[in-house]
């Protein structure tokens, strides 16, 4: 039972089928994780409102990282060896779990989005799904901090268990 | 009184501060607000969890669409004169009013980060900031659907009180 006046309260549109059921040796972006098919299963209520998605051909998936328990302020992400703080960071344990990928559409079957790139654990809940705008989304020549060169390694980087583990580095 | 063990709970992190009191009239994408200046103020309990993020020059804002109520499958966008649907458009009425707005970021100064581009309105709870990678989230080339050549009419577009209203084509 929730009683908070500030609670923003979400509820799953969908969930994400995926090759990945455990955190460890999982892609940490979609950028290692080319190729790797998966698909969303939108709940049929919300059937109406995949009408145009066909049209794009990629998607902002945002989801609920819900294998994750509580939250770090200060993390060692995958792709560094020291402490960063969780808003400059990818990272799972956030104050609020919420995960965000922009993944390849490859089409849509009814209810079920078929997409590659996919950097998500299987059974994710998803809570929105939003068209991908170039105009809007791509900012190819911005500063990426901590991350420099880094970034690329998403490639290759595979994630581990330290953010399915709730005992160390927690604070706030 | 919330009693659902799908639901999802969030809590702010921080709260926008923009020139946007009213829906009507603002810009419908940061591209449409261009050197418009805002901040976003996070509490200070998490104030930890911004170290690094300075050296990003855009951030993710991902937030909650608080004056938008109730939600429609099927939405007239503000750059289009017909029916959507509403995951293949950005519109706030949505199943899980969550916005997500790629907002530069100008400098960080204790809890308040600086921020241009500001299409979202003055209050506005955050529920997470996370740094803009262009190797992760920047893909110039994608097919942007219905938006076509339209998108970047939201450099000039602005809102309306259409997604303001409960009234309205709500269905689902």
């Amino acid at each position: 039972m929730i009683d908070d006046r500030n609670a923003v309260v979400l509820r799953p549109i969908g969930f994400i089928r995926s090759p990945f059921s455990d955190p460890a040796g999982m892609p940490i972006q979609p950028l290692g994780a080319r190729g790797v098919r998966g698909a969303v299963e939108v709940l049929p209520e919300f059937f109406n409102g995949l009408a145009d998605l066909e049209g794009f051909s990629r998607v902002i998936l945002i989801y609920h990282f819900d294998r994750s328990e509580g939250f770090a302020l200060r993390v060692v992400p995958f792709l560094d060896n020291c402490e960063r703080g969780v808003f400059a960071t990818r990272a799972p344990r956030r104050p609020n779990p919420i995960g965000l990928s922009v993944v390849r559409l490859l089409g849509v079957d009814g209810c079920r989005l078929s997409i590659e790139d996919v950097d998500i654990l299987d059974g994710t809940p998803v809570l929105d799904i939003k068209p991908y705008v170039p105009s809007f989304d791509a900012y190819p020549d911005e500063r990426n901090g901590w991350f420099g060169s880094r970034s690329t390694d998403a490639g290759t980087a595979r994630a581990d268990d330290r953010f399915s583990r709730a005992t160390d580095r927690t604070e706030g």
